[in-house]
C-alpha cells in the first residue's frame, strides 16, 4: 500500500522490499548511511543487511562492510551490525555498547574523526569510493528530489559520492517536516571554494530537499516507523549545579561586555543531562530570544523555543526523547519557524562557528591541571564514544566551556588529574573549566596560574590536597619548565585505579 | 634632519626622540608592539624602555610591563626586556633564549595562543586594556594613513586598541614596499561578523595602509635601521631527504587526483631548515605558478617567484637573511607584485585557511606513534618557542603534515616516542608524518595501523625495536582499547634521558 510519499513515477518504480533491496549491498563494500544521534537512521534495511551477513557467515563465507555514518546511530543498528560481527571500520562516531566492546577489542576498526571534516575527506577519498548510501527520507517531490528526514548529518554528501543509493522513504514522519530543512549546495573542493553566506543562525543558504541522480537509485523501500528516542534522565542535582555557574558565567560577561545582553552569542551544548541542564536553566534568566547553533536538538531547546526563551535553534539533528518527539509531531507547524536542520559540513565548519561566535559547551572525561581535556579514552586507552564536532565548536568558538561533574565511579575517579593520558582539545582550546565545585576561568593564563585555578574552583575537595601536592612537587624540580610535571607520577592517579580501583 | 617619509603635518609637530618618547610607557602598562620573527620589531623604543627600566630598578622600583606582539620579535628586543627582567607576562610566542631560559625558571608568565585567536582575544578583553602601542612603519602618508613595515602580524589590532600610540617611521624601508600590503578593515567582533571575501592567495580585500586616530598618536619617532636577519643555513641532507619524501608525496596525490596538477593548492610551512629544504626542492619538480599561503616568507620563496615556481605568496611577515633582504630590497617592484603581507588574524584566519585548502606543513619536536604531536614542551616541561601559527594551519588545511628529523642530539633523541609528554596537536589534526626516514600516510587509519605505520616509515631504525616491543605489549593488555598504551612505561623514553642522556 504505497503511503502517497513517492510522488515521483521515475522513483515509484522501484519500490521494492527491504530483502530485495539488501541484494545491492556486498561484502567489502563502504555504506554510507543516514543518520545522526538517534535520529534518522534507517530503519529496515540495517536488519535485512545483518540478517545476510549472518547468513553468509552461516555458510562459512566472510561478510564485512565499512559503515560511514553521520556521528553516533540508532542502538540497535550499531548493535545488530557488530553482533554479526559485520563492520570492518567505522567512523566517524559511535556511542553504543556492543560496538564500544568491539572497537576496544581491536576486533572493529574505528576512526574518530572531527565531524566538520567528514565530508571533506570522503569527496577527496580517504575512504575510498562510497559504494552504496542508505538513507532515510520523509518524501520524493514530483520533480524527484528528496525531503529529509528527522536529522541531516553527511546525508548531502551520502547522495553525491555514492555510485548507488538506497532510500527509505518513511512515511512515519509528519509530511509537515518539509521545510524545516536548508540543504547548501555551495560547497566544493578547493581551489573551488567560495565564502559560506551565513551570517546568522536562522539564515537559509540553501534549498528544503536535497537533490539526486535518479539513475544512481537503486531501491526504494517505504517505511512506517517511529524514530528512536534519547533516553534523557531529569537533571540531578550535580547538573544542576554546574549549570549554575555556567549561568552566572553568562552574567558576568554580559556585565563586563563581553556578551550581548539578553540574547548572548549563538550556543552549542554537547548532547548530555549536563548540556540539559544548561540549557533547561536559561528560561530562569534575563534572556529572551536567544539561538543555537549546534549538533543536536534535545527537549530542553522545545521549551525554551516554546516560551521564547529561544528564537531560533540551528542543528543537524533532533535527538528526542519519546515525549519530546510528541510535542514536536503534534506542533510540528510551530516549530518549523524556530528550527532548521543543515549537514554537518554547514552545523559544524569552521568558517560558520568563528563568524558567528559561538559559546561552545561540551562534556569531557577529564581535564588535566593545565586545561588539557580528554574527550575519549578512559584511562588513555579505551573508548567511550568520540570527538564528535566537540573541537570543531571549542576550537573555532568564541569562549570554550568543558563541562564535567569533579568525580565518577562514586567518587573513586577525579575529572581533574595531573595529566590527562589522552588529549583531544589542548590548552589552547579550553577557556574555562566547570564542574559542579565551581568555574575555573582561564582566559589569559599561563600554565602556572591555569594550575592553581583548576584545582581550586573546580577539583573535588577530596582530591585538592593530591593535586596541590603534585604541582607542588612538579613546580619546584628543576626541570620544571613552563608547565611543571613529573613524569614519572604524571598518571599515578590512574595508575592507583588501574591498581585498587579508586584514584584516592 | 627628517626623512621626509612623514607626509602629514600633525604627525610630524609629534616628532621627538626615543627617550622622550619612552615617558609614555609606565609601570604595570600592557604594552603591544610591532615585529613577526625577525621583521618589523621597533628598533629604538624597546632599548629606551629597557634603559627606563634599567633605571627605575636602580632606584629600588619594581618596573614590568606585559609584553604583546605578533609572534617572536627581534631576538635584541626579548634579551633587553628580559635582561632588566621587565616583563610580567608576555604572549603570544617567542623564540629567544634568555627570554625562554625565564618562562622556564618560572619568573616570566607566558601564554601560548594560537595566533589566529590574539587579535579576538586582545578585542574582547582577555588581557586587558592595552595601554601604549609601539608599532614601526615605512612612513606616513598626506592624509595620515600609516605605510606598514616588512611584518603587519598584529598591527592593525594594536592602532585600533591601544589607549596611547608611539609610532617609529623607519627610513631603512624602502620607499616602494608601498602598496605590498593589504590590511583588511571588515573583521569585527560577533554578531557583527561578515564573510572574508578571500577566495584566491593574490586577492586583496582591503587597502594598503593602517589607518589610525591622530588624536591617539602621542610620539613618532624616526629611525634609519636595518631590520633583522633571520639565520638560514643551507640544507643538509636530512632536511634534504625530508623534502624528498614530501615532494613525492605532492606526485602521489597529483596521481591520484587529490591535487591539482602544476599548481598543487596553496602551501603553508613553518619557519626552519626543513620548510626552507621543503619549498626549496619545488622548482626542481614540474610545478609552476604555484602559491603559498603562509605566515612567513623566508629566502627560498624569493628564489621560487624568481623564476616563476611561485606565482604568489601571502604572508604576515617576510624572515629574509642578510642576503634575503638584499635582493628584496634591490626588487621590490617586481617583488610587490608577487607577495602581499596581510594582518595575522587574515594569514591565519582558519575560515580562509580552510576555504582555501592549505597544504599545511610544520615542524615538530616528537610525535607519538599514534599521531599526536608535540610542537612545543622538551621533556613535556620546558618550553621551546611555542605552538604559533600551527595549529591554525594543521586542524583547517586540506591535508596537514608534520616534519622533523628521526632522532635529535646526535641520535640520543627519538623524535617517535610511544607517548609525547605534551600534545598541541592531537592525531585528529595530523593526516602525515614526514622524518628522512620515509612518510607515514595515517589518512583513514585507525590507530593500531597508525602505529605501525608511523613506526616503519618514520621512526630511526635504532629506536624501530624498542617502539615496536612497546605497541606490541601494549596491544597484549587487557586494557588495550582503541589507543594501546601501558601508563606505567609511556614516557620510559623520555625518562631514560632524562635519567641517563639517552632514550636509547
Amino acid at each position: 500500500m504505497p503511503s502517497g510519499r513517492i510522488r515521483n513515477t521515475a522513483f515509484a518504480s522501484k519500490v521494492m522490499s527491504a530483502d530485495d533491496a539488501v541484494k545491492y549491498i556486498q561484502p567489502d563494500d563502504t555504506v554510507a548511511i543516514s543518520g545522526f544521534a538517534s535520529a534518522g537512521t534507517p530503519k529496515v534495511m540495517i536488519p535485512a543487511l545483518a540478517e545476510k551477513i549472518r547468513g553468509a557467515r552461516a555458510t562459512g563465507s566472510n561478510f564485512t562492510i565499512n559503515l560511514l555514518t553521520g556521528a553516533s546511530v540508532s542502538t540497535e543498528t550499531e548493535r545488530l551490525l557488530t553482533e554479526v560481527d559485520g563492520i570492518a571500520l567505522r567512523m566517524p562516531y559511535q556511542s553504543e555498547s556492543t560496538a564500544r566492546k568491539r572497537i576496544n577489542d581491536g576486533r572493529m576498526d574505528y576512526v574518530d574523526i572531527h565531524l566538520s571534516h567528514v565530508a571533506q575527506q570522503v569527496w577527496v577519498g580517504y575512504y575510498g569510493q562510497v559504494d552504496v548510501a542508505v538513507v532515510e527520507v520523509s518524501g520524493i517531490t514530483e520533480s524527484g528530489e528528496l525531503i529529509p528526514a528527522a536529522s541531516i548529518g553527511n546525508n548531502k554528501t551520502w547522495l553525491d559520492v555514492a555510485k548507488k543509493v538506497i532510500l527509505e522513504v518513511n512515511s512515519w514522519i509528519p509530511e509537515a517536516v518539509e521545510g524545516m530543512h536548508d540543504i547548501y549546495y555551495g560547497t566544493a573542493l578547493p581551489p573551488d571554494r567560495k565564502p559560506i553566506p551565513l551570517t546568522r543562525v536562522q539564515d537559509r543558504i540553501g534549498q528544503p530537499t536535497f537533490r539526486i541522480d535518479p539513475a544512481k537509485v537503486v531501491a526504494v523501500v517505504e517505511t512506517n516507523c517511529r524514530d528512536s528516542a534519547s533516553p534523557v534522565t531529569p537533571p540531578d542535582a550535580i547538573s544542576e549545579a554546574i549549570a549554575g555557574h555556567v549561568l552566572e558565567f553568562f552574567d558576568y560577561e554580559v556585565r563586563n561586555g563581553r556578551l550581548p545582553a539578553d540574547t548572548l552569542l549563538p550556543l552549542q551544548a554537547g548532547i548530555g543531562n549536563v548540556a540539559n541542564a544548561v540549557l533547561g536553566g536559561l528560561d530562569r534568566g534575563p534572556y529572551k530570544g536567544l539561538t543555537c547553533y549546534s549538533e543536536v536538538i534535545q527537549d530542553s531547546m522545545l521549551r525554551l523555543i516554546k516560551d521564547g526563551t529561544v528564537a531560533h535553534a540551528s542543528s543537524t539533528a533532533l535527538a528526542l526523547s519519546e515525549s519530546g518527539i510528541e510535542e514536536l509531531t503534534a506542533n510540528v507547524d510551530f516549530y518549523r519557524n524556530h528550527i532548521t536542520l543543515r549537514p554537518q559540513e554547514i552545523s559544524n565548519h569552521p568558517e560558520v562557528v568563528r563568524r558567528l561566535g559561538v559559546i561552545a559547551m561540551n562534556g569531557m572525561l577529564e581535564a588535566d591541571i593545565y586545561g588539557n581535556v580528554n574527550s575519549t579514552h578512559v584511562m588513555g586507552t579505551k573508548i567511550m564514544n568520540g570527538i564528535g564536532g566537540s573541537g570543531d565548536f571549542a576550537r573555532n568558538g568564541y569562549v570554550s566551556l568543558f563541562m564535567s561533574p569533579s568525580t565518577a565511579k562514586g567518587g573513586a575517579i577525579s575529572s581533574i588529574v595531573p595529566m590527562t593520558p589522552h588529549v583531544d582539545h589542548t590548552e589552547h582550546d579550553c577557556q574555562v573549566i566547570v564542574t559542579e565545585q565551581g568555574l575555573a576561568d582561564l582566559r589569559g593564563m599561563s600554565p602556572r596560574r591555569r594550575a592553581r585555578e583548576i584545582i581550586e574552583k573546580c577539583a573535588h575537595p577530596e582530591f585538592r590536597p593530591m593535586l596541590n601536592d603534585y604541582f607542588t612537587r612538579a613546580d619546584a624540580m628543576p626541570s620544571a619548565g613552563q608547565t611543571p610535571h613529573i613524569l614519572g607520577e604524571a598518571f599515578s592517579f590512574h595508575q592507583r585505579f588501574m591498581d585498587t580501583g579508586s584514584m584516592r
